[in-house]
């Protein structure tokens, strides 16, 4: 089964800290109130609509690894594993 | 009888959690205050007026399964059976 | 005597509970506080004035069964039958 | 003396209920708490200017009767009569 | 010493009640809460700048007598003078 | 060293009540609580970006005399001298 | 391992104001409540997306001295040293 996002939708299987950490980044829990979360890309909608009606393709790619911010993720359960529905414009960067 | 959208509205059959969690998904009540819900789309509006005047055909098709997220989607009833009337932009994503 | 709306205004006469519950249709109380309202066009405005300055005129014709939702709708007396006036984008979908 | 409205400013006499009675017309007190108003336009600004700087002409014309709805209009006096200054999207509609 | 405005911003000297009233004009106390002032327009801007880099030039003529709104003036004193800088959209109608 | 302002940003030098005095400007503290201030600009940035992606370089140059109102300034002190980084719509005149 | 910011987003090295006061450059405190921080760019997004699709490339290069202020910036620390993700727009100057 698929799972296909609208527009700008971007799902992603949120990476433990050990994970990201692994590449010796941390993010630090005392710098902000709202921490940032990060996660892979699993799938992504086809693009912004823009004002003139064309579609703008989104830059992140499946098997990015990403960092976003969202105050409330919507999350979904597929065979056990929790996804999250972001849209691309809360993704800030892509760990390479 | 016939129920034809306007513009961006979208008419959406609700689906019972079984009905999804059938496909291995479900949306845990954890994460996120306002559960997405999810449904059939039954009735689709003809686009999105762009700002040149044109108009932006949806991307979602009847028959589509569909999460979304309405804070409180207008609902009606016809022949006993419950119907959602919300805006393509609440729809996040299409189960395939 | 004659209403000529201006714009994206519409003036719809509104329909009784029963009426619409005679096509098989009933707007249930319980799922949201603000209930969505049912009427017939009577009068439409020329169209959206776009940012180029160009009119895209309305969708809705004199005649449509409308549901449309509005916090507020202005109500005008004409010949005893009461008039709702409100905008195109009130409107969610067309009864046919 | 002359008064030149700006752009979309419209100045328009107050019309007494009773004038609009005898058109059969009646505003009910009790459907919305903030009662739109009647009157006669008696001058109209050059019109809307767009994004691409041209300017759209205003469909109201001087003489129409319109039904407005405006929070706080400004009120001025000429000659003992009180006049009104609103924008033209406050206008709903022209009794013809 | 001259005073040059920016953009949309418009310089007017304060134009006392009673200059108004000579033309038979007289602003109600009780209509609104927020009077609006009169002023003699004594410096106006280049004009608007517009989405696509252009200048929109203003409508309002230094001499133009004008009747505007605005909470919260910006005053300057020139030699003993009070003037307001306000902004074109403030101003409602000039007095010809 | 140089201080280069990004796109609207301006760098102000604050000039002394007296300073203004001198050419025969005051702005009087009774008429807005949030009394404006004046200013030379020592440096601009190179322009605002336009929807279209072009760049409208800015009207004040350096050397210009501003009046200006921002709620609160960036402050820096360089060599001891303090500055204050603005944008250009916060300048509402230039004094020449 | 390299962060490869997205769109207008920029990370820079957070930069002591020794560092900054060594130039002669000092942030007062009394100022503003909100005191604007400094740092050294050390990556920047591709660019903003524009209402036309295309991108317009940042203004700031890898290694530009900036200011910016941002409310809550989203820290992350990679081998030991804390980054700060920011917005293009939340920069106001470069030191040369």
């Amino acid at each position: 089964m698929n799972l296909k996002p609208l527009y700008m939708n971007v799902i992603v299987k949120p990476l433990a800290d050990e994970t990201i950490t692994k590449f010796g980044i941390v993010i630090p829990d005392t710098v902000s109130k709202e921490k940032p979360e990060k996660g892979e890309v699993v799938a992504v909608g086809e693009g912004r609509l823009l004002d003139n009606g064309q579609i703008a393709p989104l830059k992140v790619k499946v098997g990015d690894k990403v960092m976003f911010k969202k105050y409330s993720p919507e999350a979904i359960k597929l065979d056990d594993q929790e996804y999250l529905v972001i849209k691309e414009q809360d993704i800030m960067l892509i760990f390479e």
